[in-house]
């Protein structure tokens, strides 16, 4: 194949994607064994194929590795997380407070991913009338992320039960970064192709999600 | 293979995986080619394979098929490009003139991709510290029908270069709606594996968008 032939990506090929976006989930059950250094860092450079507004590639990718960062975020976690269950009453109550929401205890690594906001990378192309595209980057660096994980069996969930503002400053990063996820990294412990909050039925498929309007 | 065992993504699926998310692009050369309706629909039925907050399945597609919407959101695209021009000067001014940063005129469909903030789905699990989430949920479902759109020969283009609200007045959606993204969707004319702004020398590849940092 040359440089400049693009690849075929046939029926096969397609339906092996399909499935692996069915398999993704969002994983808050993770085994304790560590995540290779190189596996996490193929992870990152392969991230910053994804899409970016004026080729911004606003996303700052950071492993927290110090025992009392992690122990701050997972406090964190927990103040915000008891804060949201008095949001609910009844059953509804009873149902949160029976969900596993985070998986920071036992994921091997944690990794807060941010956005550049200072960044003159792209020159604010695309930006004057949207300024929010920067941040919608970074979560396409994540999604990426995520697929490719998947399919080398690293398993991410997303926390954003969190006091963003408070990860920043316990994470000691510029303040012109702005944190839009905090990620849990590890293997699965266990495999699904039903989102967690639907097994548990907090929430069902919705039809509109899959309607295409016409206007 | 059985519903309750996850298929396995082997060393050459997660190549091609690399593969297409490096040929992906942000498509702004269109052929004139119709889209099938069969190909749109699945595509907007696969891309709520995404990750959403709370499981909430916020997105919104709407098919822009009205000639005179077509044309009040090309106008707005326009009159957007033509005010961001006179934010440079020179030579930066001369590039971003010679520019081609939309392909509303030659894409077959126009899809609108709003954000619904007033769904009760997912009853605002993981909202209340990050609101935002329910915006990067449309995020992930954009960049997850992209590479599947990609995969079967489908190009996309995001144009985020419009009055946004503007927008939303002409599609006449619910007020609830936000718009996250204005896609042109069709067949593309060319296939790179390097983004069209490093091609033209707006922006080259950025070290630190590939750097894991530690904390």
């Amino acid at each position: 194949m040359s440089v400049d032939s693009p690849p075929v990506w046939d029926e096969r090929f397609c339906e092996s994607l399909r499935e692996l976006m069915r398999w993704r989930r969002d994983v808050r059950h993770f085994r304790p064994d560590p995540i290779p250094d190189e596996t996490l860092t193929a992870l990152v450079a392969d991230a910053s194929l994804a899409p970016s507004v004026g080729y911004s590639q606003p996303w700052r990718f950071v492993s927290v590795v110090d025992a009392a960062r992690r122990a701050a975020v997972t406090a964190n976690f927990e103040r915000c997380n008891a804060a949201a269950l008095n949001d609910y009453a009844g059953e509804r109550r009873d149902d949160y407070a029976a969900l596993k929401l985070a998986g920071l205890h036992e994921a091997p690594v944690h990794l807060a991913v941010f956005a550049d906001t200072a960044t003159t990378a792209g020159h604010n192309l695309g930006r004057k009338t949207a300024p929010e595209t920067l941040l919608y980057s970074v979560v396409g660096a994540i999604v990426t992320m995520w697929l490719l994980a998947r399919a080398r069996g690293v398993g991410i969930g997303w926390v954003s039960i969190l006091d963003h503002e408070q990860v920043s400053r316990d994470l000691a990063v510029p303040e012109s970064w702005i944190l839009c996820a905090y990620l849990c990294v590890g293997y699965p412990d266990e495999e699904h192709p039903v989102p967690e909050l639907a097994r548990a039925g907090w929430q069902a498929p919705l039809p509109e999600s899959t309607t295409l309007y016409r206007r």
